[in-house]
């Protein structure tokens, strides 16, 4: 469990496992220094190193760490291989979109249905996944097994939405709404405000 | 220009003018002190002083900040008054629920039109915004003085697109597709891996 390791730490390690999955296997990177992991994505080689340690994969001196192993060490430590479901509440745009998306598999997780209350959605499919009603969230999440959740509604329909997740016996939320919701100690929230994000860039310029 | 503010500081500004701008105008909040925004939002108040000290907002000593006061102080933080435009590379799922979503104006900033190289995609219209063709992606984005764009591609199309979109004038960029991009000191770059922030989470329980 990583909920001990500082969170920025966590946020870099899918960007490492990318990395070092997109090398060629050609025999050139066979090994591959914390410095040519720094400098290939802009940070600090000490910074790297600390981040790396805490997969328990060890570099060589002089050498690097063994690329293949440190691979299996990244996706051990984000349990790409553990298989998990989650669910999303919200089939709209951007709901949509994510039901469609392949992406989630190179982490072994598995969208496995969208909740809402349109009845125009409700017992369709999208991206191959049923769109079920919101009254059967409880049902859907332990039939699933879902500990996961992603947030797809609109502002107001967030903080509702996060207590019939928790209820639902959910761990985690990936929350898309722009606004915070609040959700206790033992449930962890990523909050993603696009817009925001849009607008942070915009007051830099 | 935000760009000599800690970024961890920008990005809780969005956070701080949502919340103010969900209080009820019913008179209860003409003030609002550091400390109930703290405690609402899950922070530090001498965290939340030194944020909004950046937005040149005086708080009143035992009353708080003026609330109306504060939300135009952060809405000029923020740029929400001056109207920007961005353009969005790809109009697939991602990019098409993006260009409908409501919620940039909030911050002053329209989604002009999206880019795309499929032939079934251009000409459309998608949230009422075009699909133009890559090849019109410089005189596209001059035409709406854009700035800021929106990267929705496939991680192995990102970095070539975030270098078209440089060259077309673009300084500050969101990017969706899996990889980071380079972009060079002057373009701002802010990297949305969506699966990888489930994957997070997952690794968290």
């Amino acid at each position: 469990m990583n909920r001990d390791i500082p969170e920025f730490s966590l946020q870099r390690m899918p960007i490492y496992l990318n990395f070092l999955r997109t090398l060629p296997d050609d025999g050139t990177y066979n090994y591959i220094s914390s410095g040519a992991i720094a400098q290939a994505l802009g940070l600090g080689e000490v910074l790297v190193r600390k981040d790396l340690a805490y997969t328990g994969c060890a570099g060589r001196p002089k050498v690097g760490y063994p690329r293949v192993e440190l691979i299996a060490a990244l996706e051990k430590f984000l349990c790409v291989n553990d298989s998990k479901c989650a669910v999303i509440v919200g089939a709209g745009g951007l709901g949509s979109a994510l039901l469609s998306y392949g992406g989630f598999t190179n982490y072994g997780i598995e969208l496995s249905c969208a909740f809402d209350n349109d009845p125009k959605k409700i017992g369709t499919y999208i991206g191959g996944k049923p769109v079920l009603p919101m009254d059967e969230l409880n049902e859907g999440c332990k039939k699933y097994g879902a500990v996961l959740a992603i947030i797809a509604v609109p502002a107001a329909a967030a903080q509702t939405t996060a207590e019939l997740l928790i209820k639902a016996g959910i761990k985690a939320i990936l929350n898309f709404a722009p606004v915070q919701i609040t959700a206790g100690d033992d449930v962890k929230v990523i909050n993603i405000d696009v817009a925001a994000n849009l607008a942070i860039l915009a007051s830099m310029l």
